[in-house]
């Protein structure tokens, strides 16, 4: 069975949209990507760190899902991390509330010895140094390395994310965070550019707009499932990359033919992710469900023409 | 053989973008919508109306494609409609600098009695009571009639825009003018409610996001090709246009199956339109050049999972 180690924050969120308000919800990059990549099967670790005031109902749905949670520290009379922000009429962007770092300041990632040999490295966003310390912890180099970033990185730690960017072989990242990363307008010309920075295969996601699977001379795309409604973003990206390094793991195929299936997949989970506040609809979903989107998905992009 | 009815402006425009900057050149729905569809082997001839100012070396070249210009009216000592516009550093927006109406304010279509009984019939942009004009002038009920309209007739001629619209079976628009049309955010609410005003095929255009076409409880989309880089986007709508109800004409099948591969064709000519300034990449275009990039778009969309 494939095994796939997953690093990133977990928090609270207090999330604002035009359709209503959360209290303290659970959030960060690492339980969206944990319920993503379960679906498939594969074993899988998480390596995360929170407070004492973070609810035991929380790591104990995670672990009903057979994700493996002993990497995940909880610091004695530690805060978790906390986040809140307010999406903006169309969704497309959002304004980050207020930020408390808590635990997530100090933290230290330490890979279990039974993960030390995964077939896939999920590097959710984080600092560049904690997730160059989960690559430097593996015995084994994995069959496949995913990075996630954002913006903040590039801003504060631009020497740190080069490094790290160097030693992973794919990158997910969105369309602005490309554009910043490389100064180039052009989503074509801005993968080049980053794959001179070492990943061989870099995934641009375009939010409601799909996302694009880019390797040597050959493109490939996603499309968003278009919805009636889109009721929270939050998560969307991270139930991404989660569904895209479980798929590999599932498969431990890392062909760019197979990776096509991985960004399908991974557009698929993420457009059930939108559909409510938070994890709410991750933490229902079955997987029946996900092979009639997968469905919806051929209908929405196969065709057959004849080429003369 | 298929016949193709189409009527669109035929014009000078003078356009600025990032790259540079033309005088007076080629313009217009009708000459992007005849370049397209004169790539299908169909018959097809454009009604239009220009002043004693338009080169002749225009017209000839569009009749040395084999497009039956003998319904564009030449108004004696009268003045080509012009439109100069300067388009933002990102491309998806522009600024319309100048319109001069001239002879397309007194515009009446004639149809010519030879297309009275054309299979598809392609309504480019212009004013609603001009595209019903051409739609009353039929004789025999064609397979398929395609509108194109913007948001100027939304504002200006509603009432009008409305009849023409009912009387359609494909209506193609963007995304702003759709959410304009209809007052929703979500293009999958749009389509439903432009679908309750008459035509049964809505296909809404993104521009470098690509299109959707919305038909019953099917959608199926098709993506812009990613490209290094975007010269001068006029005419992608028009090239769009063109080439879908050229495809149909060609084919003389309207049902939703065949209309995917109409938009996918519809794409295809738009990533060469965006190449060059005006019509200049749509006249050295071949047919083995189109056949290329339709191999690129499978590549970018097709894909191989298994259902389990």
């Amino acid at each position: 069975m494939g095994k796939l180690l997953a690093v990133g924050s977990m928090a609270f969120d207090a999330i604002e949209t035009p359709f209503g308000k959360t209290d303290k919800i659970l959030g960060g990059a690492a339980p969206y990507i944990g319920l993503a990549a379960s679906q498939f099967d594969i074993d899988i670790a998480v390596v995360s760190v929170v407070g004492e005031d973070f609810p035991e109902k929380y790591l104990s749905m995670l672990r009903d899902r057979n994700i493996d949670l002993s990497a995940v520290e909880i610091v004695k009379g530690g805060k978790t991390f906390f986040w809140s922000g307010k999406y903006h009429n169309d969704l497309n962007s959002r304004d980050t509330i207020e930020t408390q770092l808590n635990v997530l300041g100090d933290f230290t990632p330490v890979v279990p010895e039974h993960y030390k040999d995964a077939d896939v490295v999920m590097l959710g966003n984080l600092h560049p140094n904690t997730q160059l310390s989960v690559i430097e912890q593996m015995e084994k180099k994995p069959k496949l390395i995913v990075l996630d970033t954002m913006n903040f990185w590039m801003n504060n730690t631009w020497d740190e994310l080069m490094t790290v960017i160097s030693r992973v072989d794919v990158i997910t990242i969105n369309d602005e965070e490309a554009r910043q990363l490389t100064n180039e307008y052009s989503l074509v010309k801005a993968a080049q550019k980053i794959r001179q920075m070492g990943p061989e295969y870099i995934v641009i996601k375009k939010g409601e707009h799909g996302a694009l699977l880019f390797h040597e001379d050959n493109v490939f795309f996603a499309p968003a499932l278009p919805l009636e409604e889109v009721f929270d973003p939050t998560g969307a990206g991270d139930t991404f990359a989660g569904a895209f390094s479980g798929y590999i793991a599932a498969t431990r195929d890392v062909s760019f033919h197979n990776m096509k299936n991985a960004v399908i997949y991974g557009s698929n989970l993420a457009s059930f992710c939108v559909e409510k506040f938070g994890t709410e609809r991750m933490q229902k979903l079955s997987k029946d469900e996900i092979q009639k989107r997968l469905l919806q998905f051929k209908e929405l992009t196969q065709f057959e023409i004849e080429l003369t």
